[in-house]
């Protein structure tokens, strides 16, 4: 059995017209000879709707109800499409969550896929030639509704492919790929034909809100083939896929730019072995994910640490550093959220040097201040003052030239 | 473990101050010593809100999708709710159909309950203080939601009560009771303390809307103690109960008026064996539900046959009657749905002669024309010309002295 999954979002179900434009595309789908899964998330404005309920209600919502709340969005949005398909004579019946089943941990309005057993949706397929899942949620090993926390319909949909074994994912949205970096700041920022999973993941992470992180992750540990394009065209979109021989001539695949940095500096710590222990068992115990860390080389005992936390975080990392602070007096805490991170990103940098200086270089010119560096294999990330945000990513952009289109379509060559 | 199960319908659940006052209600419940599964319907205007959704989608919408669609009015409600018991600092949590789970029969759109399991609702009512149960919906054996149709929050209610051995099942509704009759028709309409669930069951289907007619059916079957009352007040409603011994002197509880009737005749049928059967098979082939029936003596080998139909289904009646023209030539159908049905009620007229007599004399003084009389144990039925219904309703009220109130409060006296 060939199976297809197509995820669709909020904007691509809104309302009835833009529900027909997408039953064109599973109608393309089963024409192809291709059993359909078709992905939907809640119809625009839905979750937000419900979630404004939530908050009229109560002003500290309990997480189970509120999934259980949450989740009617979807069910709403797969029993109107549904019945759409089966208008056109098209075997189709919804799927919600608990009926799959889709098994999640109990971490209500974050649960993360357990698993999903594919035995009852193969049954399924062989009985209907289209499944309507709702995305987003699933079920607790308890028996009650979860949700993957928002963006969660791109996972629902990459991990139903992975146990389908589906030839394809593709995931609809309102852009039509992957670019090389926000066409809003560079006019010519270019849609990639391919980009590797790894590649991905950093540009996901970095802002690129094209697909959610997890569904990225999840497609690489069970190498799906997922193809990320529009709704609203026919032109072929980005496919995500694992790294290939020939691709090693691709330096470069984009610049990303993540406003969402606040850094935190630590100034005058004492400098003896387990201090940078002390500092961040604090923050993983508050829930913190610290993303940037610097050290500076010790002076007279004391040293300065700098790391960058999400803004949303900053006022409790804040007050975990001033409960250390009793520990160790003469320590100065300072912050600022007035800072932003630009990445370039490409497998290719693995296997090329002065990468990272061109990009230095490029950057000084424009006579912007790094203050944070940090690379990885196929990153270079540097923290600078949010003002500059936007001038640094043309700069790299054009630097490295990736408005210009290169045969192997993912990105400027060496 | 006592058990209380309380049922609130749409407008006691419409918006926040609504459920706040709900809240109240089971909060009495709880300190009267009780566990209490509180059974909410959607949202007043929600399920209207869902089906013009359907509509909108579809022009013939799939019942199972339908139904998917339309529990998510009862789910809103219950995860709602939960929130609010849980702000109070209440042990309390949502519940769903499939989480019951209340197990019903196939038929989308008007389910019927098969089983419900106590083991799980048990198991949680020791983990929790209140458990919050959405209404109306279920699961199929084939594991798809399932509603019940419209009303059918009541009869959820009223099986719930039964499996879990409640001491109470309390329907709040927007009236405070079961009444003599139509307070809008009778200023002295008056409130009964107790009602049999026979009386009940004919009340409800004469069109006394308080109460779902399959849930009293349940209450019957399972000896359920139901408590009729208003959301909006703080009186005791109308018991439903079983017949008591020192009831036998009370005579009559209400007279119901119903004016979806219309009249259907059949003149010069011919009069031989098996001509009943060849007319009301295809009627009950056709799902259609014959109330009233009335054979006139054969008078030279033919006969007339008269009976009632629910205004909707006269269409499909004369259908079915225009079938049967072919068989039996020289018939004539004549229909008429400008009637209604008038209906005197009483337990105690199983053993009190007179009342059938007393009942049409008092009609009979107002110059209304009966049209057909039909009877049962403990209920006399008149078809009148829809335009004498509510004179007929006051002229009976009157005749028996409804409204005056008596020492048992289920009725006159003989």
């Amino acid at each position: 059995m060939r199976i297809l999954v197509q995820k669709f979002g909020g904007t691509s179900v809104a309302d009835l017209a833009c529900m027909s434009r997408v039953r064109e595309k599973v109608k393309k789908g089963l024409d192809g000879g291709c059993k359909v899964v078709a992905v939907l998330s809640a119809r625009a404005g839905e979750t937000n709707r419900l979630l404004a309920l939530a908050d009229e209600w109560s002003p500290n919502p309990d997480p189970a109800e509120c999934d259980s709340l949450l989740s009617t969005g979807e069910q709403v949005s797969v029993s109107l499409f549904a019945m759409l398909l089966r208008d056109m004579g098209i075997r189709a019946r919804s799927v919600l969550g608990f009926q799959a089943p889709v098994l999640t941990t109990e971490d209500h309005g974050k649960a993360r896929i357990r698993s999903i057993d594919p035995s009852r949706l193969l049954a399924l397929l062989r009985e209907y030639d289209v499944l309507v899942m709702a995305g987003f949620q699933g079920i607790t090993p308890s028996g009650r509704i979860s949700t993957l926390g928002r963006g969660g319909s791109d996972t629902s949909a990459v991990a139903v492919a992975a146990v389908l074994k589906a030839e394809l994912c593709e995931i609809y949205t309102d852009v039509d790929g992957v670019y090389t970096t926000d066409p809003n700041i560079v006019s010519s920022a270019r849609k990639l034909d391919r980009i590797t999973y790894d590649e991905m993941l950093e540009m996901a992470s970095m802002g690129a809100k094209v697909l959610e992180i997890r569904s990225v992750e999840f497609a690489k540990k069970y190498a799906v083939p997922v193809h990320v394009l529009s709704t609203f065209a026919d032109a072929p979109g980005t496919m995500l896929i694992q790294e290939e021989k020939k691709m090693e001539h691709a330096l470069l695949s984009g610049v990303a730019l993540d406003k969402d940095q606040a850094r935190i500096t630590l100034r005058s710590c004492p400098d003896r072995p387990g201090v940078s222990a002390g500092i961040f068992a604090p923050l993983a115990q508050a829930g913190i994910i610290v993303d940037m860390i610097v050290q500076n080389p010790s002076l007279n005992g004391v040293t300065d640490v700098t790391f960058t936390v999400s803004r949303k975080d900053v006022k409790k990392a804040l007050a975990a550093m001033e409960e250390l602070r009793a520990q160790m007096p003469g320590m100065e805490v300072l912050h600022d959220a007035n800072v932003c991170k630009v990445s370039l990103i490409g497998v290719g940098m693995r296997n090329h040097s002065g990468i990272a200086s061109r990009a230095f270089s490029a950057i000084s010119r424009e006579n912007i201040n790094i203050l944070i560096i940090s690379t990885s294999e196929i990153k270079i990330s540097c923290l600078l003052e949010e003002k500059y945000g936007e001038l640094a990513v043309r700069t790299l952009h054009d630097a490295f030239e990736l408005g210009k289109s290169s045969s192997n379509g993912a990105g400027a060559r060496a």
